[in-house]
C-alpha cells in the first residue's frame, strides 16, 4: 500500500506507505504547520482543507468538532492533527495555519510615471446653518468647493450623501472632502489628509495588494496572500466548473476573494495608522476568469468554446457594490480584459514594461499555468495564451513546489555529473521549483544525461532506476528519514510539454509577423517563476529561441506595477485603454499546423559547448 | 368608564362604554374588516396593528399566535377578533385587512406634455460568436447598437452586464436592448417592446403609483395604497423621532416604503401582463421627510431646528441600490426637495400646474398636515410651509374621517337651520371629512349658528349641549344604535387653527411681495382634500382671501401628475430643476409678527348675504 499526499498551495507531494495524520505528513514533508497544543486537538490552529468527499479518512473526535462548525466540516475543513489519511489526498493549508509565510511575489518592475489621479482631498471650513440660512448640507459643501476650485457641477452619490451629516457636525463644520473628479466620494473630520488607493493583482494562485498614495504615486505598503479560491480548485477551469454548477458557488467565490482583499486592505491601512474608509480608489487586474469571478459575471460562455468573455472593456464600479470596505463613494477601476484567456493582468504587465511606446520588435511573456505571450512590431501587438500547465509552478512534478523557502531554485551539474543546488532560504531542500527544474534539465542536457527528446540515460552517473525501469536523476540525496529529491522522467516530460506550448506560441507569433529570431530586439519575462528564471537556461532548453541574453529581461510581478500606475495616474489609465485597443488576440487552437509547432517546441536543442 | 378607539388610516373614532373586541368595534364604526372565519381566529385575515405597549389589553389565545409570528407580535400586530380593548387605543387597519379599499387620490390634473425620455428600447439581431470571432458579449451588442444608432460610447453597469449572457443565448442572439442615453440598462429576449416606468408620489399618508409608457407618456395603470410607515406614526415628526432613536428603525421605515412600492409596481405590471423587470425608470416625489426616509438619509438635522435637509438637489440612483425591483440598470430620479418642509411633491405640483411659465401673480396651495403655499410674481416664486395640522384630513375632529366612502363631504344648512349632507358613496354617514366640516362651518357662520370667533350659539336650533356646557351642532342624527354625527365646539376650534395657519402663510407671502388680494390672478389648490373643497366656502370661512371664485381651481393629486411628466420627459425634468432654482423658501417662524398674522387668520369673516 502506497499513496501520495499533495500539499497545496506550496505544491509539495509526499509518498506515504502507511496511514498517518496530516500533521505527521506535513512534518515529514518539511512544512511548518501550526500546532500550539502539540497535536492534542485543543488549539484548533492546524485547520486544513480537503476536497469535500475526498477518500482520505477523517477520524473525527469531539475535540475536532469543537473547533470546526458543522458547516465548515461539511465544506471539507479538518484539524490536521485529528485527520488520518490512508489513500491519495490533496490537502490545502491556508496561510493562517502555516508557521512560515510563503514568498508571495509582490515586487514589481520599477516603472517611472507621474502620479495624477482624478481623486483629490480638499480641506474645507464652512459656516454652520441657521434658521435664517437653511441651506442643505450637500449644497453648503458643494458651493464651498465650487467657489474654492472655481468649477461647477459638484455632485454626490447616495452613500457619500449619507455620510456628510456626521462629518459636518462632528467635525465642527471643518474637515476634508474627497473628490473623484466632481463627485464627492468621502468626507473626513480631519484636515490635510492624503488620498489613498489600493492596487490589486488577483492571480489564480496569489493576491498581491499595494497601498498607494494617490497624490504622489508612492507605494506605502505591500502585501500578498494566496488566493482563497484555491480551495475550489487549483486551476481556473475547475473553479469555473464549480461556478457553472451552482450560482451559490459563484457568490461564494466572489465573497471569498473580496473578503481577502478587505483583509489585506485593512492590514495595509493599519501600517499607516488609518482605517479602510480612507481608501478612495481601487485598480484591480487579473486574468479574465479571475475578473469575471470577482465581478460575479456569467462564466459559462468563458469556460466553453468559443470562450467568450462577458466584456472586454474597462469597467468602473462602486466599491460598495462589490462588498469592498472603503470610503462611501470609493470607485473600483478594472482595466479591459483582452480576451477569454488574456486578461487585464497581461495588459498591466505590457503597460508597466512600456509596450506600445516604441516601435521595437519585442516579446513579452508572462509564465504561469496559462502563459500569455505578446509580440510587438511597429504599431501592432498580438497576444496569445498557451495552456502551459502548472509544471513551471512546481505542480505535477514529483518533488515540485512553488518558489518558496526550501525550494531548489538553481542547479548546476559538474564534470563528474554531481549536482549543486541553490535552495531558497539556504536551508535543507524540500523540493524543487520551476526555475530549479528548468536549470536541472538544461544542465542534464548539457552533460548528456538526457537526449534531445528528454530521455534520461539510465547508465549515467547519479541516475537511479525506479519501478517499471523508469530512470530518475538524484538532485539531493535524502537523509534523516527525508526522501531523495529527484528529477524523474515524468517530470522532464511535463516540463517539455509546458515549454513546448510556450515555444509554439512564440513561433506562431513570429510567423504571424513574418519575422525570425534575429529580428527580436527585446524579451521581457514576468511572473513569479520569471523572477527566478535563468535566461541562459531558458534558451538552452529551448523555452526561448536563441536570443542574445542581454536582450532578455526578467521582471517580477509587472502586472502589479501596471495596476499601481493605472490606479494613480489618469494618463496611465488612458494609455492602458489605448494599449488594449492595439492588442489583437490570436486564438492558437485555430492556427493551422498548431500541433506541428507544439511537437517542434517540445524538443531540446543540442547542447552548445 | 368610557374610552375612545381611533381607527387609522380611515380616521374614524368610536366612543365605547364597555370592553369589546377590535372586530366588534370596527363593525360598530361601520368599517369593513375581513373575517372569513367569522371571528374564530382561524383565517388570520383580520390582522391589525397597535402601538407596541399600548394600554389596550390583548387577549392572546393560541390560535392568535399561530397566525402571528413572535416578531410581528412584538411589533404590535394583533388579530382583531382576539384583541379586547378597554381603554383609549389607536388601531391601524392595513389595506390587506380591509374589505373595501379606501379612495386613494390618484387622479391628477391633466397637463399637456410631450413624452421624451432618454430611455429607449431597441430591437437587435446579432451574429453569434465563434472561435474565429471571439468578440465579448458586451462588445458584440455595443458595436451593433453604435452602428444602428450612429453613436459612440455605449456602456453598461455591472448588473446589466450580468444579464446580457442569458438574454443573448436564450433569445437566440436577438431581442431588445434598453438604453438610458448611452447606458445599456436591460436586455430582453422579446423584440419590439415598450419602455415602461413608474411615477411615485410618496405622501405621509398615501403612496400613489402610476405605470407610464415612457415612449408615449401614456399612463397605463394607476394604484394607491396607504403609506405603510403609518404604523410608526401618523405624522412626519413622530416617524423622524422613531428613526432618530434607532438606525434599525431607519432601515425598517425605508424597507417598508420600498416594499410597498415593489408591491404596487408588481400589481400595476400585471395589468399589462409584464413583470417588474420591465420597469426601466422611476420618478419619486414626496415631502422632504419622506424623501429622506426613502433614501435612508440622516434625518436628525431635518427634525431639529434649524431643520436642514441632507440635500436640496435632484438625485439619480440605481433602483437596485434602494431595493426596488426593476430592470438591472433601472434608474430612479428624485427631483430636488426645496427645503426641510417643502418637498419635491410641491415642486411636482407647481410643475404640473405650469408655475414659472408665465408672469401672472399666482397662488398655489397644497393642503395637508403640512400645507405648502407658493406665491408666484414676475419671475419669482416664494414657497412656505405651515403646520396646518391634520384637521382638514379629519383627524382631531370628533367625527372626522378622511375623504373615504361614508364621509360627509358637503353640507348646507337651510333656513330652519336643518343641515343637508352629501355622503361619499351615498350611503349612511359614518363621519365627516375636511371639505364637509369646512362647508358646515361656512354654513353655520352664514346662519349665525357661530360667531366670528367660531363660538356656537347654544340657543340655536340643532345645537345640543354636552358635558361642561360645551355646545355641538348635530349634522346627522344617529339611529339603530349609531351615534349622532356632530360638529363640536372643539372641532371648530381645530379647523380655525388649521385655516388660520394657512391664511397666515398666504398673507405673509402677499406682504412679502407687497401685493393685495386684488392682484392675485389665479389660485390652484391641490391635495386629496383640495379635490373635494368648495372654493366658495373656502373663501366664506376665510381660508382664502376674497378672490373671485372663477380664479380658484382645485386639482387632485397634481404632484403625481408632475412626477409622471418628469418621468417621461427630459424637458419636464430640466424644467423642474429650473423651477426649483426659481423657488425661494421662506421660513415662517422667523417672520416678524407671525403670531399676529395667525391670530388674524383664525377669525371668521362676516357672512355675506
Amino acid at each position: 500500500m502506497s499513496f501520495t499526499i499533495e500539499f497545496e498551495p506550496i505544491g509539495i507531494r509526499l509518498l506515504c506507505e502507511e496511514p498517518l495524520s496530516i500533521s505527521e505528513a506535513a512534518r515529514r514533508a518539511g512544512i511548518g504547520l501550526r500546532s500550539e497544543c502539540g497535536g492534542k486537538a485543543v488549539c484548533g490552529k492546524c485547520l486544513v482543507h480537503m476536497e469535500p468527499g475526498a477518500a482520505g479518512i477523517s477520524y473525527v473526535s469531539s475535540p475536532e468538532t469543537s473547533h470546526i462548525k458543522a458547516k465548515q466540516f461539511a465544506e471539507g475543513w479538518r484539524l490536521a492533527c485529528r485527520t488520518i489519511l490512508k489513500s491519495d489526498a490533496k490537502v490545502f493549508i491556508p496561510p493562517t495555519s502555516q508557521i512560515e509565510n510563503q514568498i508571495v511575489q509582490t515586487e514589481g518592475v520599477a516603472s517611472f510615471f507621474q502620479a495624477h489621479s482624478p481623486i483629490q482631498c480638499l480641506s474645507i471650513d464652512i459656516s454652520p446653518p441657521s434658521l435664517e440660512k437653511q441651506q442643505a448640507d450637500f449644497e453648503r459643501i458643494s458651493t464651498t468647493l465650487e467657489r474654492q476650485l472655481n468649477i461647477k457641477g459638484i455632485w454626490a452619490g447616495l452613500p457619500a450623501l449619507r455620510s456628510l451629516r456626521m462629518v459636518l457636525r462632528q467635525g465642527n463644520w471643518q474637515g476634508t472632502i474627497a473628490l473623484n473628479d466632481r463627485e464627492i466620494i468621502a468626507a473626513f473630520t480631519e484636515k490635510n489628509i492624503q488620498p489613498l488607493g489600493l492596487a490589486v493583482d488577483v492571480g489564480t494562485t496569489k493576491l498581491a495588494c499595494y497601498l498607494v498614495n494617490l497624490e504622489t504615486g508612492q507605494t506605502l505598503a505591500t502585501s500578498g496572500i494566496m488566493n482563497p479560491q484555491i480551495v475550489f480548485g487549483e486551476d481556473v477551469m475547475s473553479r469555473l466548473e464549480k461556478v457553472m454548477v451552482s450560482s451559490e458557488n459563484a457568490d461564494r467565490l466572489q465573497r471569498n476573494v473580496i473578503e481577502s482583499i478587505n483583509q489585506i486592505a485593512s492590514t495595509l491601512c493599519e501600517t499607516q495608522s488609518v482605517t479602510v474608509d480612507r481608501l478612495l480608489a481601487f485598480c484591480i487586474v487579473g486574468n479574465t476568469a479571475m475578473h469575471h469571478l470577482l465581478l460575479n459575471l456569467p462564466v459559462r460562455p468563458l469556460a466553453l468554446a468559443p470562450f467568450i468573455p462577458a466584456l472586454s472593456s474597462s469597467l468602473e464600479v462602486k466599491a460598495d457594490s462589490l462588498g469592498l470596505h472603503a470610503a462611501p463613494g470609493a470607485v473600483v477601476y478594472l482595466p479591459p480584459p483582452i480576451a477569454g484567456f488574456v486578461g487585464s493582468d497581461h495588459l498591466a504587465f505590457l503597460l508597466a514594461c512600456q509596450f506600445g511606446e516604441d516601435t521595437r520588435i519585442r516579446l513579452g511573456i508572462d509564465i504561469g499555468t496559462n502563459s500569455e505571450i505578446a509580440l510587438q512590431m511597429n504599431d501592432r501587438i498580438v497576444s496569445c495564451s498557451t495552456a502551459s500547465g502548472p509544471a513551471f509552478e512546481g505542480a505535477h512534478i514529483r518533488h515540485g513546489m512553488r518558489a518558496a523557502v526550501g525550494a531548489i531554485a538553481h542547479v548546476c551539474i559538474d564534470e563528474n555529473l554531481h549536482p549543486h543546488c541553490d535552495v531558497i532560504g539556504h536551508g535543507l531542500p524540500m523540493g524543487i521549483c520551476g526555475s530549479g527544474i528548468l536549470d536541472a534539465i538544461a544542465e542534464m542536457r548539457r552533460t548528456n544525461i538526457i537526449n534531445s527528446r528528454g530521455r534520461i540515460d539510465p547508465q549515467a552517473a547519479g541516475v537511479m532506476i525506479e519501478q517499471n525501469s523508469i530512470p530518475a536523476y538524484i538532485l539531493a540525496a535524502g537523509n534523516n528519514g527525508r526522501h531523495d529529491i529527484v528529477v524523474a522522467q515524468q517530470d522532464i516530460d511535463q516540463i517539455l510539454m509546458a515549454k513546448g506550448a510556450i515555444r509554439a506560441g512564440i513561433e506562431i507569433l513570429m510567423d504571424h509577423f513574418h519575422i525570425t529570431t534575429q529580428d527580436i530586439e527585446d524579451v521581457t519575462i514576468a511572473g513569479a517563476f520569471g523572477s527566478y528564471l535563468d535566461p541562459f537556461n531558458a534558451v538552452r532548453i529551448g523555452l526561448l529561441p536563441e536570443i542574445p541574453l542581454d536582450h532578455i529581461h526578467t521582471v517580477g510581478n509587472a502586472a502589479g506595477t501596471g495596476a499601481r500606475m493605472i490606479l494613480a495616474s489618469t494618463e496611465c489609465r488612458i494609455q492602458a485603454e489605448a494599449l488594449a485597443r492595439k492588442i489583437d488576440y490570436l486564438e492558437l487552437t485555430v492556427v493551422p499546423g498548431f500541433n506541428r509547432y507544439f511537437a517542434k517546441g517540445i524538443r531540446l536543442p543540442s547542447p552548445q559547448t
